[in-house]
């Protein structure tokens, strides 16, 4: 990427007005989620968790928080024109759902080789499905053919302002559900959450400490972080499958600028906690949704005593193929 | 029964300031449970639903209620004895939950053929186990041996005005928090819960009507409701565990004069409303909290338009055997 065009990525900076417009703009469009809490964590983890819960957002998953932000955000000519993106995660089914609030058109690219319940949950909210090759090379390509053949807006996942200030609405409310947090923590993968989070608390409650929680065998941000600069795997492997993609421009300046620190853990560590927060908690979340409580257990001296916000970011998990079935765990 | 204990038990049907006592006395152990919305299955049933979810009480059950108002509402002399209950369901654990959140001794009294997971559930919140043979008469026998033992108080599963009345506080919460409701189904087994809901409503909100749902292989309180008296089963089978219990003099009390109706459902009925459950509104729930969404479901006629609260009572179910897993659904 060349200079010039970094610039104008920094130029998008959301701000935290963007992030109350954010929330007026999407009031009537999301869920003000439920904090949860459970003795049993409280005790095992020695610190006191308030459990946001975005697995029951819209869609499924906080991504549904920024995709509204840009859909309703926009004008009504470039609303005509329909939106787009490339993602065969929650991202994607989150922007067909939000288009299809709006009554607006929405392509979705995704590999040919993707589950088939994520094709089905983009054409289940009304979206258009274009299929790529499994590459990178044909994805761009195909992506690139939409965006021309339709004029319509690409709104990245995370490397996007609009969306970014859309899940700084997510921290907003758990402040104010939440009072006297000591720390937040949430998955990082391409950082729109933790960048979300930090715009929000930087500005409202600037003592509260922020960490990121990835796993071990997609450790990129953590990596970065210690790097001071944006180090991105190829193909990183990890039962957390929200959390492979690298950070990007606009989250990096979010990250390196707020984040107090990345944790790391195991799959065996994700796999565990996510049973927990199962078995206790009693909601169906993903993998990804397990690495800060995994973090957390993981690092009890950080958090002993205090009061914790912990972000379950989505629940899009196939119900068929839970992981200590396939490892004959409890 | 002779009776004169109908007569005794007659004199003990709680009252609706019993359930605000109950409020007050609970408030400080129990959680306020959040009420849940999905548009897809509000389109899928033609009417408007509010899940109020149970299964994110303490103890993963709305019978922490009744549990928490029987031991909370004891005299120090009488807790100092403790309390005792034969159960292999959630009461068994709520009650154990209960009375550690008090401190006093607690008993339960389990066939040793139940589940290990409902074993350790008593014991984890530091309950006394006490096995049985899988049989009433022996269940009996043991049971009469630990209350002459213990001199503990007996909190009967849902035939108890404290349980009842406990019960009641899910729905005073459910109308605070929905307004406008026509109607509220919730499943029938014992009839703890309909009760309660009956004893609030009937107060509170005479015009929303109360379903109870039932499955059709323990159809026992839909047979009684037609033939005007209390027909129990003999170890009826059903997926729904919690549903197989028969009606008594209390529970028939309410149910006979402000139950609308008792809807029965299938199998697999049942098992498609739990999947649709836990992939739409991402919760973990058992079987039982799933036949009324099951009922809705097959009579919208019934609910067409109209704003109906559905509760969901439990979430204690074994995370390595759902149903769909076995029955190679979807």
């Amino acid at each position: 990427m060349a200079a010039g065009q970094i610039n104008e990525v920094a130029l998008q900076i959301p701000q935290f007005q963007d992030v109350l417009a954010a929330r007026d703009r999407t009031a009537g469009h999301i869920h003000r989620t439920p904090v949860l809490t459970s003795r049993m964590l409280d005790e095992l983890s020695g610190a006191e968790l308030f459990f946001k819960c975005e697995n029951l957002q819209k869609a499924g998953a906080f991504k549904a928080r920024g995709a509204a932000n840009a859909v309703f955000g926009l004008s009504d000519a470039a609303a005509a024109r329909g939106v787009a993106t490339h993602s065969s995660g929650n991202h994607g089914s989150c922007l067909a759902w939000a288009a299809g609030r709006r009554g607006i058109p929405c392509t979705v690219v995704m590999p040919h080789s993707a589950p088939q319940a994520k094709k089905d949950a983009v054409l289940g909210y009304g979206a258009r499905l274009v299929e790529c090759e499994p590459s990178t090379s044909s994805r761009e390509a195909v992506f690139a053919g939409v965006l021309a053949g339709t004029g319509a807006d690409f709104i990245h996942p995370y490397n996007d302002p609009r969306v970014i200030a859309g899940q700084g609405t997510c921290a907003l409310e758990l402040a104010d559900q939440v009072s006297g947090l000591d720390a937040v923590i949430a998955p990082i993968g391409g950082g729109g959450m933790i960048s979300g989070t930090c715009l929000t608390l930087s500005q409202i409650a600037p003592a509260v400490r922020i960490y990121a929680a990835e796993p071990e065998q997609a450790d990129d941000a953590c990596r970065s972080l210690k790097a001071g600069r944006i180090i991105a795997d190829d193909a990183p492997q990890t039962i957390a499958d929200g959390l492979k993609v690298p950070l990007k421009e606009l989250t990096w300046h979010f990250v390196q600028r707020h984040v107090t620190d990345i944790l790391t853990v195991s799959e065996e560590e994700i796999v565990a906690a996510m049973l927990l927060i199962w078995k206790r908690l009693k909601i169906v979340m993903e993998p990804s949704s397990a690495v800060p409580l995994a973090a957390v257990l993981k690092h009890k001296n950080l958090f002993a005593g205090q009061r914790l916000g912990i972000i379950i970011t989505g629940g899009n998990v196939d119900l068929t193929r839970l992981p200590w079935m396939q490892k004959g765990l409890p």
